[in-house]
């Protein structure tokens, strides 16, 4: 979705306001179903950032990532803020997926450890967000951020509220692990 | 440094290794200073997600951010990745103030937490890092994120690990506020 | 509140329910200021482990507390616990201090920095803490623990939840610093 | 370890020297196996707060404690510093499971995420900590706080230093979850 040439690149993005008034109609789960396939536009800051989210399903979501030259600090190294982003994003879907129609949240908090450094040799990244608990009006969840050789470099988690207009507590996915 | 029609940028940054090698041999509020002046390439992230370095002292970095279209999530607000992103840069610079050449330092963890959305009308926003403690192996800051009117965004801290070779320990700035 | 002779000591604490009767029915600084009074009797834990609200003003709490070897950890120091029950304190009583009766607030979560080893050598700590953003649903607040000399031990920050029943959103607090 | 009659408890605890010597000469899990056997002493604020080691092997350590009046804050549930008191135990005997005779450890940073209030009904909860990431410098732990129908009452994620005098950096234990 971006086209790179030296270092130069094209970004291109769609308006995001369809896909969040979609947001508002349809489930969690559905409307992120739908974002994979493709069927509604991805998030501007997806394009922006060059990734997407690979799979998702009830209190899990993971997005991939290439790290490229254009996501450097400047002391040589990947900046922190990508795999803040991708935690955010993995994260805050993890818990949207347990959210029915009519349902939204916002991200109150997020925690980020940092593992080790990335760079543009690292290769393709996946980050796993999961769901711990989604209550009646706080949701947590967690996430790691791995390469292809299941490497860790880093993991997170968040805090969310929760907005149920009328809707009664109920409390999901608080097992033991 | 970025040029936008409709929803398409041209976005072009610059080599960070020289700038990289700059830091190794400059004390950090020096390298700071030479960015701030453009004297030394920004980070390529900053020229992605536009955000740049308005002020730097000893102890303190300001970055300076206005969010837009391609900053947005897909649920119609700026994504939270851009706020850890200049918190992440405000309070990694702050602490790299602190540190004579020959020092390195790199972030541990960071902690956000988000007051209030943003969006493409929110206008410029101020992200401001400030060291809490710099000792021989950590490092803490702290940092605010507001905009021209002083309302506050989101607030944030976060550990660095400092790479002292054959240095002794030292602590600086952990006066009570 | 506790006697001790070698390493035995007698902990003696009051009935926590008339107490957080009276917590319902008095606006949170009105309640507060009664405990440093010693109108209202303080929190069992405070019995416990030996510590005490030592000023309290609108978005502002103070405890201070001596450790004692009955704080340490099996390694040689004060647990992290201590630290973590004082700040916990500092920022929920500044966050209480903001409220008016009838409103309750629960801690969502808790990040603490600790920056060097306490003792029973360190003497007298203060853990000051202040609110940082006091809105409709959430509220913020951040503190720090320091000696007498005005040693920096530690630093936190924490989330509320604010139980405003039928009360519209309002935002105190939030300035730049 | 503490006799409880009304409101008043008698706490008894131990010399920790002898405890923090044996940390010093012995492997962490060898040491941690015998405080859970009572070969070495507790730490003194366990036996204050009444919780104690149940479980450790390799990455892994579990605290027990059952929640009583005298934990209590002054708004009638169970003070947030014990759960955090657990939880710092719980991760940092994780992480020194991990570690060989010499090597110590200190926790940088905590948070925590509190989901349901606990209070003296509760009954007894079990804090399980794992160890995420063991680097040269670095260690990453995270835990979770559960009643015994496995009921999640908070989550917590640490930060620990590691002193590894003369030795190389080496990684355990990162592999995808």
């Amino acid at each position: 979705m971006g086209e790179t040439t030296e270092r130069t690149r094209i970004v291109a993005w769609q308006d995001p306001l369809p896909g969040s008034e979609a947001a508002r109609e349809l489930g969690g789960l559905e409307y992120l179903r739908a974002i994979a396939r493709g069927e509604l536009p991805a998030a501007p800051i997806a394009d922006l950032m060059e990734f997407s989210l690979s799979e998702v399903e009830e209190g899990r979501a993971v997005f991939g990532c290439v790290p490229a030259e254009y996501h450097y600090n400047p002391i040589g190294t990947v900046h922190g803020g990508l795999a803040c982003t991708l935690f955010d994003s993995a994260m805050g879907c993890a818990v949207h997926t347990m959210l029915p129609a009519g349902v939204a949240y916002t991200t109150v908090e997020l925690k980020v450890n940092f593992l080790r450094p990335i760079t543009s040799e690292t290769g393709r990244l996946l980050c796993e967000g999961k769901a711990i608990h989604v209550g009646g009006r706080i949701a947590t969840a967690e996430a790691r951020l791995y390469d292809e050789a299941d490497k860790l470099y880093g993991h997170a988690t968040t805090t969310c509220m929760i907005f149920r207009e009328g809707s009664k507590e109920r409390s999901v996915g608080e097992s033991r692990r």
